[in-house]
């Protein structure tokens, strides 16, 4: 019989988070390492994840059940296994780590694949949530960045080389577009993150003297900036439509790509919709060709955002 | 023993093309009938392409040795076999033709596949052209409008609908873009079609004085810019590199999204290529992500032009 059990894995910047997954997308035990205590020395990280994922598939009983473990994480790729130059971690800020390899190994040959979070959580989405029984849709993750995952025929795009789906690195604003972290001007992340969001918000202030609850804020965010639109303010509501309305016409733009019959929406900034989704929905179908106005669903995820990102990685694992 | 033959149909607004295609690419008979001289009657436009097929594939000696019909045509969706409201076809302008499943009727139950021209034009160049041997590529022809045919995995995308790649109509100006025939403004086709060329080019002599040899000319079109342009014309050899810019700048966000292994160019215009084609690399490079830069090629059909369609469209029947 097919074991019945997978291992998610969710490699943040900080802590890795660890669940062992039914095929109804339960958790049935849980664990958590730090990613941020080993240094450079990413065998030492390896090692310990390989213990607390033997830990926490033995504390539910499953030792010898698991079809594989599926891993989301920064800069990673899904052909080759490897994390390489991920900024925030630092075993592989400087160079490749052969993770998939390394991981299956230090667990006895358990298979393991790796992706990038966007993807997973599409995953996880096609497994487990709002995107259940699509074949065709795309998962736009909105936070401190913009990410995606695009699923074509109820696979993941990856692409020639692995890295497809850079959605957030499309060109939202041609002339004097924002500088992005990725080198280019004008990145759709650059207007649409929780980051782009507070910029929004600093140079509508800084251009002018309209009263806002945000003035006398002294660091804005995104969540302070949400904030001041639930209490009514006028300059904070229109930075979210404003908001609202570039993604609705980056949206119309993938859609003419890939014809998908959703986009999904996950990630901080999704709790903030009922102050962008109006303008997004109506930006996306103005800018849409006749054939797909008003028939293309924007929804929302459907998992329990402390569970989807692990969920989403072992999704990944179902495959293997 | 498996057919070894197949048919391709290239149906444009005047003639449709009929070919018999053996594995090699090679076309063993050729046909062609009026696609305008049956008015509205698409049952006597139907059973005279069946006629002018049987006849075809009875002259190189075939009968009974077709795998199937691949068929290229305006409007034409792959999952329902239809062509609807082509505008261009008095026979399919009003309404939807049940293509795929008459053509196989008149022709005893030999299998029929529809597509449009540019997913047609991918085919043929995966199954004999430029793009053989390629698994994810991005085809583009440059004619009266801009078409596209996706391929990702070896196949091509055709979406929740079967309207995907639709990359003519995504947004390459959003802001006093040019309105397009699909009622959008700023579309990639407005700038980059033949169509798109001359209004550059008559937009350009009448915003300033600049000598030009297109000044004398009569009704400029695309043609008598390039023969400008390889007069040594100044204003044509800008607006070649204009083209070519807005060209690689929307490539960019192409392979962002499927990340290609190349971008694959057809059509009347990919003849100027000596005037665009440094433009388009420069700008697709500067606008594409560190990952991609230098990387993603840009090659041209390599198929006879006079073939290519029949050839695009008899690929699409070696999945039958």
């Amino acid at each position: 019989m097919e074991k019945q059990f997978v291992v998610g894995v969710d490699v943040g910047g900080q802590t890795s988070k660890i669940g062992v997954v039914n095929a109804r997308g339960e958790v049935l035990a849980r664990s958590v390492i730090r990613t941020d205590t080993y240094g450079k020395d990413a065998a030492a990280y390896m090692s310990a994840l390989a213990d607390a994922i033997r830990a926490c598939v033995e504390e539910c009983g499953k030792t010898g059940e698991i079809r594989g473990v599926g891993v989301g994480a920064p800069n990673s790729n899904y052909y080759t296994g490897q994390i390489s130059y991920a900024t925030n971690i630092a075993w592989a800020a400087d160079g490749i780590v052969e993770f998939s390899k390394i991981l299956s190994e230090n667990l006895g040959g358990v298979a393991v694949s790796l992706t990038n979070d966007a993807n997973a959580a599409a995953m996880g989405e096609m497994a487990y949530g709002a995107a259940r029984g699509m074949k065709n849709f795309i998962m736009i993750t909105l936070g401190t960045g913009v990410g995606s995952g695009i699923v074509i025929d109820g696979k993941v795009v990856y692409g020639h080389d692995g890295n497809a789906g850079e959605l957030g690195h499309t060109c939202a604003v041609r002339y004097n577009g924002r500088p992005c972290g990725c080198g280019k001007t004008g990145c759709l992340e650059t207007y649409c993150s929780a980051m782009g969001v507070a910029r929004s918000a600093r140079e509508a202030l800084e251009l002018s003297d309209e009263p806002s609850l945000l003035r006398g804020v002294e660091e804005i965010s995104s969540k302070t900036v949400y904030e001041a639109a639930v209490e009514g303010d006028a300059l904070a509501r229109r930075i979210f439509e404003y908001t609202g309305t570039m993604l609705g016409r980056s949206f119309a733009d993938f859609v003419a790509f890939s014809a998908p019959e959703a986009i999904v929406l996950f990630g901080g900034l999704a709790k903030a919709r009922e102050f962008f989704y109006d303008a997004m929905v109506n930006a996306m179908n103005e800018n849409l060709m006749r054939q797909w106005k008003g028939k293309v669903k924007i929804v929302f995820s459907q998992l329990k955002e402390s569970d989807a990102a692990i969920l989403g990685a072992s999704a990944l694992a179902w495959e293997l």
